[in-house]
């Protein structure tokens, strides 16, 4: 049996004593000194290294996700280095961990359904078919009582400017921008239909310019996944300088803890 | 080459199509219905099923880890559980992985402290030569500005009660108590050095007890991974019921972002 | 405002200096020694201890799931060990986050097709009525392509011994055998529209009988994690003793990389 | 209170309804479509934006930890999918808790010794004092049998050629090398004492630059972890279209398992 009829292997990688080679590209020749961050990750999405014009967007979809402030996953790798100083991983695994069907699912959620409209792309070309498409994906969530994904923000109103902003730079970067006119369409209906403010989010804008450069909507949620490992070792850093864990996490035990019996008490880790 | 030779090998379990062992037992006919949890967890660390006495001793310690309450491990457990729903198994990794150096890794110094002066047990039957080694591990912890593990708590004082109920039970069945003599030795070293109340805690405790038992240093971190990993799913039962990890996020982000710039919010995930 | 209109209360855990209370029990007084591990698991799940019945048939399902052999969750757990043996947790951790829907989501799926079937339980008493609503359930499943939870097993035909026993442990310690039956009739009319040998396997009986007793479905998946990570620790010992996780990754490592130019090698971590 | 003096603040970022500011920096304006991945882990870690020399060699850096192949993380991240393939964030989290002492460790074992050397400076223009600084390096590791951090590797031999064009790329952009002469005064002092070929390697370059940009050395270990964060992504991208971990998984079972039962099997998950 020759190598290429074995099912395990893997042709991400490989070395000599002298070469190393990711995705058939020179590590040490060619990318050390000459490739940035995110045209990187862009090969290992892609197999191959991004044009001008696909860097500048995928760099700024995942710069878009690195940092969102003190999120429930910022304060897992908080909380979680404070039991665990040894374990720097640990502590960012655990912060990655809570980007699930909440948070960064909704990215992944508007990515699926510019996906599957795209099989039929009638709309495209007609705003009436446009219009139709939309509402049926609204319907289609509203009548399992979920959130639209990729709409709606508590602060960012009427617009999300991080949202109007990629959608220039995809535009002016060359990307298709029909997923762009599908996810405005579905904030539209969703917001006639719920009667609220339902702006086109981040998330809802990085699913529609994610898909449009072509990447699998399995994928899309490992934007947000390789984008937050970086903001959370930057919490890391501003916890090492400034802890916070300890004072939220008493707080909240003294606080949560029943009062009943006179004297009682949190009972520590 | 016999199978034996090959360094590929497990032999803690196999099965039949009619039969599946786990250490040599007949998981079906002997174990299912006959064996509780916390005796097959002493099989999964011994490779044999424990004696009466054993069973009693190994079942409180392991016991006495699944619930500490609102511990910076339930926060993350909760915390993650809000952002990834679909993912039980990732809110309770998340929140083991907390258990670390500083909350679970002192039960595991107290082992080792134990471990190691049971190469050179002249203390186990001289009072003063105990007095000598304890100070000694005093010693070597406060040189390294350290806490010494297995001692102090903040509100079990003047002495833990859990502590000491573990002590009782362990030698009521029959486990040597030269180790809790050693804890206790050094926990009085501690106290006269630091002129601080320092009982010897529940980590203390279980570490010594633990080692007696036989137990290696290396895994009594495990029984608290174990044990904590129940107590995690017990949180996630009632965040499910009354959740209270959507209030803690926003209040702390709310209460963490600085607030220079009129209108300045948190960001939201 | 008193504390019980906070909506930030946990009502699982408190503690006086003397005293330890989980579930409204002291823990110190009537658990460590008296209560085993099994049992303090229910606690955790129900807020109250088991009757002698539900404990043999609680304890008997948890430890159906502690140990499964050289599982995928095995080798994470030891891969990850090789990388960090520093954090215990972080290796049990890992391999926990391997139990989703393919391999420990059957479970839960069990769960549901029961707890939904549990609304409208004509079928209780009736058989035409039990075959009717089984046949509903593996075409819904079917239809989506996707395997009947539950039901199959690569090596146990044509029944799996410990489904089989855990049936008899339930029955005879007073689960109402409504479910059994219910997965039996699912078993039946899988293998009768596909044409395979699809008994009812260990998942199947565990989400059947967890279900009747009273495990929400969205818990039954805790079931596996909490057994699981005491397995897990089980494997980390075994490593210790005699470790196969190098092997294993570097025959992997070496077989999948390409091999066209020669000399080429696998990288190292 | 002002807010100031409450001990939970966090400034990494903030937003009103038409802004996101993220270390002083306007998100929206500045920074998408403007700055690059690489450059704004950089924003993370030092709260500003690198000038030109430094984004190259930094961007360096990170992007050389990115992608090793078919490693032990690898592995785990692709064993994981196969049993939660609902959770992404999972598989990637579960493959970066192995990036600890062992692989990735070493990193951050050689930025400790770079930062403890640079208390007593005299070595930076005396090559005996180096010499001799670096065989104190070299003698305290070899005592407690350990492996001197940053040199040796098995393939990359008389020289890590990804170390080499680090350096060079370091010392390009005005990145001071007296840690560079530091780590290879200990490569030599290893390889002498040893007799093995121990050359600087790639981990042991990063260490000493990432050091000499200021990188502190309890977050050297995060640049590996946000680095490999991307490559595990990639990882899932393959084996979405070419899966190979049941293979491993199935081979690997099947072979340590216990044959001494005729008929003896895994068992499955």
């Amino acid at each position: 049996m020759t190598h290429t009829e074995d099912p395990v292997q893997s042709d991400i990688a490989w070395a000599t004593p002298e070469q190393v080679v990711v995705h058939g590209i020179d590590l040490v020749t060619d990318v050390l000194g000459h490739v940035g961050l995110g045209d990187f990750a862009f090969l290992e999405l892609f197999g191959r290294l991004p044009g001008t014009d696909e860097s500048v967007v995928f760099n700024a979809l995942v710069v878009a996700l690195v940092e969102h402030g003190l999120t429930p996953s910022a304060l897992v790798t908080r909380l979680t280095h404070l039991g665990a100083p040894e374990s720097l991983q640990g502590a960012v695994a655990a912060g990655l961990l809570g980007l699930g069907d909440t948070f960064v699912g909704t990215m992944e959620g508007a990515a699926r359904y510019c996906a599957e409209a795209a099989n039929d792309p009638v709309w495209q070309s007609d705003d009436e078919a446009l219009a139709a498409v939309a509402d049926r994906i609204v319907t289609s969530f509203l009548d399992q009582r979920r959130a639209v994904p990729g709409i709606g923000h508590p602060v960012h109103k009427p617009v999300d400017p991080r949202a109007e902003r990629l959608f220039v730079v995809a535009r002016e970067h060359g990307v298709d921008p029909a997923n762009e006119r599908l996810v405005r369409a579905v904030s539209a209906a969703a917001s006639t239909r719920t009667g609220k403010e339902l702006p086109v989010n981040v998330t809802g804008a990085i699913g529609a310019i994610a898909t449009a450069m072509g990447v699998p909507s399995h994928v899309v949620r490992g934007l947000g996944v390789m984008a937050r490992a970086i903001g959370l070792v930057g919490h890391l850093v501003e916890e090492g300088e400034r802890p916070i864990a300890g004072h939220i996490w008493r707080e909240a035990e003294q606080r949560a803890t029943r009062p009943s019996t006179p004297g009682a008490q949190a009972l520590g880790p």
